[in-house]
């Protein structure tokens, strides 16, 4: 079995804010040598997610609507008891998700048509990581 | 290692369906000699999820009566300025998430008692297709 | 390849409820013997989920919070035709998912700073599995 693991750093300039790291995981699959595997992508801050959905400004904003919608950022939140003012952040993860686990066949990733893979920050200007670890052979 | 990949296509006949794909899923576990190991179930398209849940009908109606009421198809999102109109059916998949993964253990999917495994359709009357990728030993 | 399959059981006292399960997972990773791999844990009844987020109360109440809005327990579903009462159980595993997927670095849970990995139990007071799942080497 082969592994490998690498942590992406993210300090995003907006509170908010999609990157599209495809390209980035898909660079690490070919330094990992792994020819059949699963890559997994996972956000190591439980204020940010992994999102794998459409490379579409538009369906970007329908995006960050949605979340406004359900768990807007304005609110009085039990958390914010504590100092903090993030606690829609956590919660968007929670709808969201934090991870995705990607296949790796013939030494790539096998993923669909229009699938894109975006780190989601939900807490930004900060420095914050992902953690990508591959397994297979 | 042993590792085995197939794709399973799917052409629903309404737009928005649930098929039961635990049968194919084990199917494919016993076909790869597999005894200890991790089944990935990924939907490929971006309009589509999979839901480890109940075989129940009325819980299906409560599951679209849900993705209904927070993600409605009849609205004007942002993506549809693209000339899409199926922003509901991406945002539908951001809230249920598009992947499981499933345990193998003995040479058998390790479910609960009640877990079934759905693809879930929201736009359908099209072709699309489902990874499923099986590593173990 | 090595592997590790173990079921915790869970029976809580409260219909909902939260536990902090971080050690017990550890636990497992370090019998395992598995110095670089994956370990799923898995909630295998249809009403209960795995949240990997903050250990903080007041997060917890904003938790509940959310998931009591977005899917009411005191609404007439479909599902309560067959006699069961738990429809909105079914829904909120829907939209908090039910697996994490935790990576294993150097022998060890490579998880965030502040990320803690609950069993979250919408429909308790009686028994109910998690399973765990460790592969790697």
């Amino acid at each position: 079995m082969k592994s490998l693991t690498e942590y992406l750093w993210f300090n995003t300039p907006k509170r908010r804010d999609l990157v599209n790291i495809t390209e980035r995981i898909a660079g690490l699959v070919k330094q990992s040598g792994v020819k059949e595997g699963l890559c997994l992508v996972s956000a190591m801050h439980i204020t940010a997610s992994i999102w794998v959905n459409d490379d579409e400004e538009g369906l970007w904003e329908d995006f960050w609507a949605l979340l406004e919608r359900l768990t807007p950022s304005g609110k009085e939140y039990k958390h914010h008891l504590t100092g903090e003012d993030n606690g829609d952040a956590h919660l968007k993860r929670t709808l969201v998700g934090y991870q995705a686990l990607l296949p790796i066949t013939k030494g790539a990733l096998d993923l669909g048509p229009w699938e894109q893979v975006f780190y989601a920050e939900f807490d930004g200007k900060r420095k914050k990581r992902v953690v990508v670890k591959i397994i297979g052979e």
